[in-house]
């Protein structure tokens, strides 16, 4: 395996830095600091933490998309696989990156940009499933499959969201049962 | 109407920069600036930007004590007293400052102690209302009051949360219309 180079070390460590205490009280010290390499490094590959910040949560994006590829595998039931795809954001004692960085960003255009991105494309593959769901009968139909996404990606974010406070149902058990029995005929 | 005193003016600044931009990404200097007091007045009153923090989220949490005895109005069906009290949490383009702190400042105890605080008066004032609806029938009992209530402030969390980022739906009709229907029997 070849050596992580500084770019990759960087990067490892930002990803941590900013999911641990978030990207304002990170500092591009403690991030050089922890990935081992000299400060100066840092600028020979981004811009600014603005521009790592961009490209951390396009990682971590990346690194869930087995967790969104589960919604649209055509051979599971609908709510099974929404089941699974919620359970891949349970354990994370750090909260959700996307919504670390939406609650922090809100201020800026293009972090705004590339959080909406990411909400569109995960609202698309969570519709689909929920209308795979209302065509078989085992999804309610009192609402439209886009509706219920955005109930669902909202709810999930904010049961990490007071995990990261209250500590209770980490495994998101709870949560998971509540969305089954929200969307069940 | 006496004239705001220096702390006043430093309350109501910090209130808003908070909000507005984040515990983190907030400096000393932008809240006496805006405050428009001098520099050497805010440790006259605040120990440090930790001890305003706290502070600032007491403040926050008083001014929406009235959404709260919303909660237990027996004179009214709990389910609409449900409504209503979400119905408070529309508008803010800022988000909820309890959300916003929940997620900037989970590494701190003292941060974490007070949230948890809120939480839990939260959690018991909407637990009673969901009792009171499923006593007489109007709220489905397949879930403990407790349960229930912890989901939908964690799911208003979580539409706030998003809704920094998509602008979308900033009056949360969608989101309260779904409560009433996870909710109703």
């Amino acid at each position: 395996m070849p050596k992580p180079s500084h770019k990759d070390k960087l990067i490892q460590s930002a990803l941590s830095e900013f999911h641990e205490f978030g990207f304002h009280a990170t500092g591009v010290q403690s991030i050089v600091d922890r990935a081992g390499v000299p400060k100066g490094s840092f600028y020979n590959h981004f811009k600014s933490k603005d521009a790592l910040g961009l490209e951390i949560l396009d990682v971590y994006w990346s690194a869930n998309q087995t967790a969104r590829d589960t919604l649209t595998d055509c051979n599971r039931p609908a709510l099974e696989r929404i089941d699974t795809h919620l359970a891949a954001f349970s354990g994370s004692e750090f909260g959700c990156l996307v919504g670390n960085f939406s609650n922090e960003m809100a201020n800026s255009e293009v972090f705004r940009d590339k959080l909406n991105s990411f909400y569109d494309t995960w609202l698309s593959g969570l519709s689909t499933c929920i209308k795979d769901g209302q065509s078989d009968g085992t999804i309610r139909k009192d609402d439209s499959p886009e509706r219920l996404a955005e109930f669902i990606i909202g709810a999930l974010e904010g049961a990490i969201l007071v995990r990261k406070i209250d500590h209770k149902d980490t495994s998101l058990t709870g949560f998971r049962t509540s969305i089954q029995k929200f969307l069940s005929t």
